[in-house]
């Protein structure tokens, strides 16, 4: 609905908007990742993408992953470093980050901040993929709550 | 491509990126408007959203127009007001705002500063329609640069 949701920064400093949910990141134990969680911003019905912030705490990490579908990222707070294939690149505040298909990524926070970023994707997205022993194919399609 | 575009605010403390052009905001006497620029920040080829950062200088502002496209907005500096039908609401940095199908929208600067935001649209969308005298209806879709 038209119509404004502030943004209100929790008392710990973490981002918060009203009547926005914070999500956990994915199921534990589904795959690897450490003190992140996902609040999603916006999914409108005509629109085909979703807008998610997700917020890693200090020595935080998202999981090492790969899928068809991209990722647009802009942090919008704190810093932290992207691995992107074999690269690691230092992140900062409003850094704009592009993963394109199958690409191995995993982002992670400074020891001394959180690393607060927007995630743009397709509502309609193939499932992450994880490094490790060979195992059965991951379905081409579906949709996956996932980063 | 996957990487990292820098963020890197201009001496005048306008914002901006990497490998990202400032654009005009819309033509030139094609609407009203006034101290407007725009950027595109991602236009992903599997993805059907651009997310587009728009920044106006003190007391400039957009368009007045509807469309039957939405907005998802956030605020990423400085302050400002936006009209959503006939209500102001005062917007200030990493506000969410949304904006409803044929709901008549207009954001404005506050006099003393910026105010840059991130909207994400469809690529596909209808041509805004403008106030004023009755005039032929608007495409129902189509691509448009505008806001």
């Amino acid at each position: 609905m038209s119509g404004v949701r502030r943004f209100a920064a929790q008392a710990t400093g973490d981002f918060g908007w009203a009547e926005v949910e914070r999500l956990r990141y994915k199921e534990e134990g589904s795959a690897p990742f450490r003190d992140i969680t996902r609040q999603v911003l916006f999914a409108q019905p005509d629109q085909a993408c979703e807008l998610r912030y997700f917020e890693i705490a200090p020595g935080g990490y998202s999981t090492l992953e790969r899928h068809r579908h991209t990722h647009a990222v802009l942090i919008l707070r704190g810093r932290g470093t992207v691995r992107i294939a074999d690269e690691a690149h230092p992140i900062a505040q409003f850094d704009l980050v592009t993963i394109d298909p199958l690409v191995w990524h995993q982002f992670t926070a400074a020891d001394d901040c959180d690393l607060g970023f927007l995630c743009l994707v397709s509502k309609t997205r193939d499932r992450p993929q994880l490094p490790g022993p060979p195992e059965a194919p991951a379905p081409s399609s579906g949709h996956d709550e996932a980063a």
